[in-house]
């Protein structure tokens, strides 16, 4: 499945008490439709707040239910915040975290002196001027393979932990009408690891930091040392990219006969 | 002043009780400001539901606080889906309603199968085939002077009957990403006029209706012969054009301290 969602009024994808999750409901969806609960397992784990336009999930039935009516059923039972925009057939061994080659997501800092009420929940609001130059180098400092230990919170739920060392294949500062959007492609995120990174970026931005203290940071592995993470509405997951024989292998069929 | 505005939640522009009115909370944001109760008038009072990108609106007053800092005030006591795009000093002769020359309205259908959640507060979703050639031809039938008494509800409060007779000077169907809208700029709108209008067109689009319906509509002065109203939550106020010695006499001051 291909998913969008507003995640404004959630408490991020997976499940979790005290707050409604994006996979609890599509889960409970789910469960109506083919009347058998269903795991479903995400490329990314957004956090409480953060939004996609391109969220990938995977799940496993034996249900002959056809994908367009399964497709049109789950949209018509989800909140309209919600909303399932593709489901195809894939290999038994495909996995939607495992078998994602990288993730973009974009995050949004948008600069007018009255931020356009549209857009309020889908950016980060900064009156005042930003060093525009000094973050593209924040950019490139951030590119690459390091240990981004310094830009990651530890899950709450105490995880095993995970190996801290990740590669950025691009972070690109973009202009955009009301601000700017940096986007962000990497073979995988750390918890809070592009808020984290973002928060750096504005701090450098308003001349509080030099893009040089990154590689510092890289070196000092200590998350206490970094600014503190960017607000979580300015992000979106755009595009989880698999290999080109996985997405050849599934065979297109929701809309079909939708 | 030029406010835009996202409608969702609130009762419409104007004051009234039982609903929370945009008119009423810039009212009492002006009146925390300037210790004066400050009567706003708008050209146009958009209803429960819609948005506004351009509104306009006037107010009088002795008050000498400084333009820039009363944008900034205004905007820091207003929820974020209320924004004060720009204060502007104007003749004492100025009226926000009176003076317009035209106002444009957009109103937008978006076709796709999954509505995207982002735009779910700012179209109206219809998911089926469009004659789109035929809503082109509805689009010109409405074009030009005409008594539009069919697309008129009354307001509920009783107000003095209006001049039936509108101008529409332009009424376009442009294609957008998801679906399409539709432009409409006229010399002045009825109580429910455009959403009368669109849902007029939706039933043409539909193949319910034919254009040519649309002449005898104008000839029978019959609200209730014409179908019903389109969900307000596609329709934005876009743009009000005056005179052009009106924005020249015009001392913008607002963003040049801010």
């Amino acid at each position: 499945m291909t998913i969008a969602y507003d995640g404004t009024r959630f408490g991020g994808w997976q499940i979790q008490p005290n707050a409604v999750s994006i996979q609890a409901l599509i889960e409970e969806a789910l469960l109506k439709i083919l009347r058998c609960k269903t795991l479903i397992v995400s490329a990314g784990r957004t956090d409480a707040g953060v939004h996609a336009c391109g969220q990938v999930a995977h799940f496993e039935s034996s249900s002959d239910t056809n994908l367009g009516q399964l497709h049109r059923s789950l949209n018509g039972l989800l909140p309209t915040e919600i909303r399932i925009l593709n489901i195809e057939l894939v290999p038994s061994d495909f996995h939607a975290r495992y078998s994602a080659k990288s993730k973009e997501y974009h995050y949004h800092i948008h600069t007018d002196l009255a931020l356009d009420p549209f857009k309020r929940l889908y950016v980060y609001h900064y009156f005042g001027p930003l060093n525009i130059a000094e973050m593209e180098k924040g950019c490139q400092r951030l590119q690459g393979t390091h240990d981004f230990t310094s830009f990651a919170n530890h899950a709450s739920e105490g995880s095993a932990a995970k190996n801290p060392i990740k590669t950025l294949y691009r972070v690109q500062l973009c202009n955009e009408v009301g601000g700017i959007r940096i986007e962000f492609e990497g073979d995988g995120f750390l918890y809070k690891m592009i808020r984290n990174m973002m928060g750096t970026l504005l701090e450098i931005g308003k001349g509080n930091l030099s893009a040089d203290f990154i590689p510092k940071l890289f070196d000092m592995k200590d998350r206490r040392l970094a600014p503190s993470a960017a607000a979580a509405r300015g992000l979106l997951l755009v595009r989880v990219n698999y290999n080109k024989d996985v997405s050849k292998s599934a065979e297109i069929v929701s809309n079909d006969d939708a």
